[in-house]
């Protein structure tokens, strides 16, 4: 399949998934996962109601057992990081669902939600994503209306090319603003941005960026190198207010990035999906193979 | 004081801070805290062997209850979005222990660990950190030790400065790159640049980091514009490996922080002392002043 498909797949990703059991109810939910299997978790703890715990590292924190679930997520089943998490759990008896399309994950863990393999890991998030979210939140996901949101997005493609273009003739880097419960889209875009777009990119959130960033909007160098993203709009006014006022007094513009749909579960999707298509443009508009990891391909190789 | 005089006043503060008490034990230790309170909680989670909850937000998850134990933090006492966190767990029955130098916070709760006042928020951070680290690991916490690593980065100016030099000249862009348990600190180095030196900087950690900045390392634009730093030696070495591999498949140099001390609590302040003082020199260097955050002011008010 031809990259951009894979990315395009995005919606019949989401209508061909299913949720799956729980055996029982547990302490805390946590994840396991590394790049794009891994903002499974961060969006997993953003919008499930229970406590979720999430682990980006070789090694499960030490308070974590058998009152826990672990969810290992590895599209290759083969990361170096998931494996290592994932036996620490089953050496403490914990159940253990593996999200995966094969590797050596799948054969560790008893129970494996089986994706179809043959995608790059980042274009696969919603085989991933929505087994997930329909287990945890199922009454909140809505399929036909988080379709029609992906699908409203393949329709602003002038749009999204325009800015494409932008960040291209500019050589600039996007920085993407965020706010709860869509922090973990604004880190996909980045990541996105990086592996698909290769250039650097970074995001960050309100209000905390109220924080940090605030300072140098105003007084730092290489501002005009930088271009400023932010979704729109918040759920919280207190966010919306923070946006303008950041502005104001930073004497700074950030592009809006609108979400036209209505809940929450359908802009999830609507965001990333923007994101996707738009790191897509920019590979394109930079003549770069959207596809190409080999530098990770290699990086792998060389630490075995 | 004179801002560098605060600053240079962390060793003090570690030396003059004292644990509390914990009534009981709890489930989750929640920590509610924006920029440089907000630290506390980050680090915490690295640390603390118990389950760690990081508010920076108005709103406390709706599965945090009776069982848990909220500890806020906001030197100033008025961080809006502290104060409204704050609020929900009283009404919700939860023990809080509030950690301030006064404001509204501390008429909010009964429990207060009472920090000096008259500090910017972030050259407080000795006072605010050293209470709960030996509240919950006070036996791993030997404080001469942790004074005389922070005494040998203050012998290392010449090479503080030397840095400082290069990334202004240069314009650069400060990346700095952490590693467990020291992500908080990489993080804690880019709001310093930020909010002392008012200029751009990221952090990010391994072995996450191989997942998303590792492609763009290799291929972006505007890579040479960027100063990359990297904490060292780290713990485990499957991350020095990652470290030097990554440096070698993406034709990058990142610069070595190094740690000269061996327990990691004193690694720790060394490691945050050294990033206060490269961004004091920083701002001496673009001639800004460091102490002021003016536009976060004015922002606050025109929030009201």
């Amino acid at each position: 399949m031809d990259y951009t498909d894979e990315v395009m797949s995005l919606p019949a990703q989401v209508l061909s998934s299913a949720p799956f059991e729980l055996e029982r109810g547990y302490r805390h939910i946590v994840f396991s996962g590394m790049g794009g299997s891994g903002v499974v978790g961060r969006i997993a703890s953003e919008f499930l109601s229970v406590p979720v715990v999430l682990v980006d590292d070789y090694s499960l924190p030490e308070y974590v057992g058998k009152e826990d679930l672990l969810i290992s997520i590895s599209y290759s089943g083969n990361t170096e990081e998931t494996i290592s998490v994932t036996q620490m759990a089953l050496e403490r008896g914990m159940d253990v669902v593996a999200i995966t399309s094969g590797g050596r994950l799948s054969s560790m863990v008893r129970k494996v939600v089986k994706v179809p393999g043959g995608l790059q890991p980042r274009a696969a998030l919603g085989y991933m994503l929505t087994p997930v979210l329909e287990t945890f939140i199922g009454r909140e996901f809505r399929k036909e209306r988080v379709v029609e949101a992906m699908r409203s997005v393949e329709g602003r493609q002038e749009e999204i090319g325009g800015l494409a273009k932008e960040i291209v003739s500019g050589r600039l880097i996007p920085v993407i603003y965020g706010f709860s419960p869509f922090r973990a889209v604004a880190y996909r875009w980045k990541t996105q941005f990086n592996e698909n777009a290769k250039i650097m990119a970074y995001s960050n959130y309100f209000p905390e960026l109220n924080h940090n960033d605030t300072v140098p909007l105003k007084g730092t160098y290489r501002k005009e190198e930088f271009k400023f993203l932010v979704f729109w709009p918040p759920e919280d006014p207190r966010i919306g207010k923070r946006i303008e006022v950041t502005e104001q007094v930073t004497g700074s513009r950030f592009q809006r990035i609108e979400a036209i749909s209505v809940d929450r579960v359908s802009r999830l999707f609507e965001l990333i999906y923007y994101g996707d298509l738009l790191s897509l443009r920019v590979a394109h508009e930079r003549k770069v193979d959207p596809r190409d990891v080999s530098v990770i391909e290699e990086l792998k190789g060389r630490l075995l």
